[in-house]
């Protein structure tokens, strides 16, 4: 394996760009895209209303044999007929008749008002009128809501269930969302058990896989937990291979030794290209970046914070690209709650809480299990800045 | 079935708040925790982590042996062997010996110092050191990032991908979090038809079944949607006891007819009993709250933002009760973009949208289904208040 030099963030972040994986999109039933990402512009093919509707219980009438009546003199027209909601009616009235009519039934032909029924008495089948009704009073006209052909929602919205209901609305039983990413998910180390089963003396419990696989499903994307691999070479590629198989990027979470990195990138090396080994960034240094068979693998540090945040900075973007969820802000700007100080000549991220208008700094070491659990997201501190004041400005990332 | 007055929201809530339904608990595996509410406090049951564990690659030495070590008269330590993460050393280390010692790997016996490999020098057997190492150095104590015995998280926190890596940290495979409730969605109305079914002349697309059955999963509940009665007592009657063998909670949303609220109320009266039957708010008055086999029954109102506004009001907290989310916020103070009028006599909801700081009304109506897409939840102008002047602070209620 040639040893590959430490790059700039930059760098790493245009290796990424560059590959070759694209957005899919797929078509699913209505009933299952909640929290879905639009793929496509939806136009409504109807009108919505698709009649002219009555809003009332009431009588349908030509609002101009109203236009005369009064209390003294009320109109009397001849009722011909009843029409329910979901009927489809037939009927068309004539000067001086009208139907009754019930609240969201369609008006029939040459109505164009319905007259609440607490507004006029009935005798026998006439209908007695005590003022006037406008053109439209008491009626939703066609297309009034959606007029067929309006653009409603945009390639790129998020499905909430406002958003599914207004589908519903104009009839989509299917919608085009983009495919969910499918992320194998590694842990590594030969210290490194499941939770569920009895620790040995020397063993620790997995953090990192169960952290970014909930991280990549609370993306949005789909997650595949593939388990620990030991730190030999047989293990570590069977499961690469695994992952290569059955998704479309393979995230590895460094065990604590220096060593599992060599063989990962070795074993990328072989079955693929190692794009970048070590990133000049705090923490971050040991991330390593590949391609096998066209997907993307990354090799993130073993300390959850620093594995956190190297997923948040380097994988987090392009599963947010490959779900059409760019524009969603993940930075927030606060004030630094207290002085910290940095190390210059490398680019740092300190882990910090956001509390009020604050970001304040947890300074627990990147080994701490808590440090992440404590924080919201982190700060960038750049490469040549070496203190950072109380009450400045600082743009916080959220993890994820 | 007896006329039932029209009462105030306060005593609906009340009547909701009686009910007797409990938060149940269920132990689910911790991979399908995400999203879920823990309902239980976490004690750490472990020391994180569980054994004095060496931060870097080096020697594992007793502090003491190192004390006197200098450029010009360096310690020399016997190396006696080797320890890797992962392994379960039985090496105890006596004076003047030292062990070769990987990341994360357990401590021997008597050490307390680990000396990274970069700064010492290693001939045959032994390890020639320069510089004191004080006790603690290249080493994180047990217990130090999580002591056993630890209050970590508590009963209603939303575990988030922070909070099952922490349990996964502490050895935790399966979790106690509040049972989804089940709910039944059923949208009524002779002219309402399901999306993906060809539109004939007087039939409309269900909006409410949607918005309902999506609203209680984005909350975190189940739904189940029982499809469309018609307005006929049969249809209606087979999907209430339908819904009430399958779930926990009924939702009706009405079509627009007036019928279907008579005959929901009756049902209810025959399968159960009718507790409101109206309640003196705009919009809602059609409202309808029973039991029946002590399952909750909603009958909401037909028109999208009227359903939604009522479900917000009447039904989701009972659902964030249930699911241990009550503390969670909802509600947000806007200052009015502009003045509105309301009705004298009864409380009433008027749509909003948040632009910024201010709530902007939206007045299209409660029969468009733009109204509801177009806000993002609503205010409360109280029954003797008939203007409310632009720039007033008002609490907006978010749908949901």
């Amino acid at each position: 394996m040639a040893f590959l030099k430490v790059v700039p963030l930059e760098e790493a972040l245009e290796v990424i760009e560059s590959f070759p994986l694209e957005r899919r999109v797929e078509k699913v039933p209505l009933e299952e895209t909640l929290g879905r990402v639009l793929a496509e512009d939806v136009v409504s093919p109807i009108d919505v209303p698709p009649f002219d509707r009555a809003t009332v219980d009431g009588y349908a009438v030509r609002a101009e044999d109203t236009f005369m009546a009064s209390e003294s003199e009320p109109v009397k027209l001849k009722v011909i007929g009843e029409i329910n909601a979901g009927d489809t009616p037939t009927v068309e009235l004539k000067p001086g008749e009208s139907v009754y009519i019930s609240t969201g039934a369609p008006l029939p032909k040459n109505a164009d008002a319905v007259i609440q029924f607490e507004d006029v008495d009935r005798e026998g089948d006439e209908v007695i009128i005590y003022k006037p009704a406008y053109p439209g009073l008491g009626v939703m006209k066609r297309g009034t809501d959606i007029p067929s052909g309006k653009l409603l929602l945009r390639a790129g919205t998020r499905l909430g269930f406002k958003e599914t209901a207004l589908l519903s609305a104009i009839g989509f039983s299917e919608v085009k969302v983009f495919r969910k990413p499918r992320v194998a998910v590694i842990s590594t180390g030969n210290e490194v058990v499941l939770p569920g089963t009895e620790l040995r003396y020397g063993q620790i419990y997995d953090i990192n896989g169960r952290a970014i696989a909930d991280a990549v499903r609370e993306l949005g994307g789909e997650a595949v937990f593939l388990g620990i691999a030991k730190d030999d070479k047989d293990s570590l590629k069977e499961l690469i291979l695994k992952g290569v198989e059955c998704c479309d990027i393979i995230i590895l979470s460094g065990g604590a030794s220096g060593g599992i990195r060599d063989l990962t990138s070795s074993i990328i090396g072989e079955l693929g290209k190692v794009y970048i080994h070590g990133i000049a960034i705090q923490p971050g240094k040991p991330t390593i970046i590949g391609l096998i068979d066209g997907k993307p693998i990354f090799g993130l540090p073993g300390y959850p914070t620093s594995c956190l945040t190297n997923f948040t900075l380097l994988v987090a973007p392009l599963l947010r690209k490959l779900l059409g969820r760019e524009s969603e802000v993940r930075k927030v700007k606060k004030r630094l709650a207290h002085k910290v100080f940095s190390v210059k000549g490398r680019m740092q991220f300190l882990p910090v809480k956001v509390e009020g208008e604050n970001a304040v700094p947890i300074l627990k070491g990147s080994g701490a299990v808590t440090s992440f659990i404590d924080a919201d997201g982190f700060i960038e501190v750049h490469e040549n800045v070496e203190i950072l004041d109380g009450g400045e400005e600082v743009e916080v990332t959220f993890f994820g």
